[in-house]
């Protein structure tokens, strides 16, 4: 049984203003819960239905700071889901330190003001499976614990981190350690033709404006996604998690040996 | 000023089975709606603020049957945007004919069984994107005409063909025509190695399970997307759309001119 005010402060930490001064976000769904607790991530709150927390091992619940058993009704009424999975956990923020240096020696992505939760969610997704392992978000992108990009990178949020950074700064560093900055801009030379490295920073802009001004002379390479069709496709670009996905799989496609 | 029996009507065009009965379905968004006007579809009913309406030409109204002037909370009455645009229509479906021998010279999609609308809507753009000119359907894949599925195609949904169409139907004709069925398994050979032709169907599977068991038969070229990460992805697989996306830009590369 979860009391009323719990259920109201679980319910408020879906706005970032909560969030940040908590500091603690909600996970959910009994696949994610399952795997930060196997991940051994410190919980907050567990709070879920008796079918699943049976299902867990004292190893895996050490950890968890306080257990609630609740009923689907209850669930659902804390859930930001119109059909709430078995589990649901309250985690604290664990920001790992931003080393800048440490991103040099490898593929690291930059998202410039990249807005909509469910695509952010996607890039961390698409970054787990080519093994990019960090990604780099301008200040004004969309906040990482926002329940939409949690929801929509499934397990690969704990495989990826994701710093939230100056990208001014950050691009600079980059020229300065002579690192490449690839960045998807329309006149760009067709990615399929282009030499792409096994290290650099990969730069994509903002889902409508692209990249911003500010941000394009830091690009030292300028590539693009070109369109195949012959007649007018009916879209202006790809959106930006379907070019991210491809841009990572020309990458490592090219610049790492290929996976049997 | 748009009556309330107009505005029920078009709400209850949200649903798929209005939709079948009245062979009707909606669009919204300016860009969108003047798409459709400068492509010259016939529209039933086009309501708007005023501020639309003036930028049209009497040559892209033409084929506008009834035009209703609106404020936006009247717009926002009858939306499934949060914040509405400045326009919205209604059109009717007008599904082109399959002529399953035509798919057979170029390269064709199936999707079987894939339910999420935004996959489906993104599927058709990055296939718009590729010059993929026709989608198949299994029959019980999400509806095209979904507002959600309109509104993440974007304007390729004017471009790409959609055909719901039962599937080992489709197969068994391109397995009698000699045409290849490139299907996605974990089984696969990496599509990095594999080769690629301009033509034959692309089968993609739906979002948890994958091709269906009775469609596997058909796959003459079974292919994956490998995974690069070193470590555990935390994933099991790439979301749909994304695959796609980077499968359509496999067979491009692969198999036809780069552009510029």
């Amino acid at each position: 049984m979860i009391s009323k005010n719990k259920a109201r402060y679980i319910i408020s930490l879906q706005k970032k203003k909560v969030r940040d001064e908590e500091q603690l976000f909600v996970i959910e769904g009994d696949k994610l819960v399952k795997e930060f607790l196997i991940a051994r991530i410190p919980v907050k709150n567990l709070i879920a239905k008796p079918e699943f927390l049976s299902t867990l091992s004292p190893e895996m619940t050490r950890l968890v700071n306080e257990t609630e058993e609740v009923t689907y009704e209850e669930l659902k009424q804390i859930s930001t889901l119109k059909t709430p999975h078995n589990a649901l956990a309250v985690i604290p923020v664990n920001r790992p330190d931003l080393d800048i240096e440490n991103l040099f020696g490898e593929l690291t992505v930059a998202l410039d003001f990249v807005q909509d939760p469910g695509n952010l969610g996607t890039i961390i997704r698409a970054a787990a499976w080519f093994g990019i392992r960090n990604i780099v978000c301008s200040t004004d992108c969309v906040d990482l614990y926002n329940p939409k990009v949690i929801q929509s990178s499934m397990g690969a949020f704990l495989h990826v981190n994701v710093f939230y950074y100056d990208l001014r700064k950050l691009l600079t560093a980059a020229c300065e350690n002579k690192i490449p900055v690839f960045g998807t801009l329309l006149e760009g030379q067709s990615i399929y033709n282009h030499k792409l490295d096994n290290k650099g920073i990969i730069l994509l802009g903002n889902e409508s404006k692209g990249i911003s001004e500010e941000l394009v002379p830091y690009v030292t390479e300028k590539i693009k996604i070109p369109g195949f069709s012959k007649t007018k496709p009916g879209i202006d670009s790809l959106n930006v998690s379907m070019a991210a996905s491809i841009v990572f799989s020309e990458f490592l496609r090219k610049s790492s040996p290929i996976p049997e």
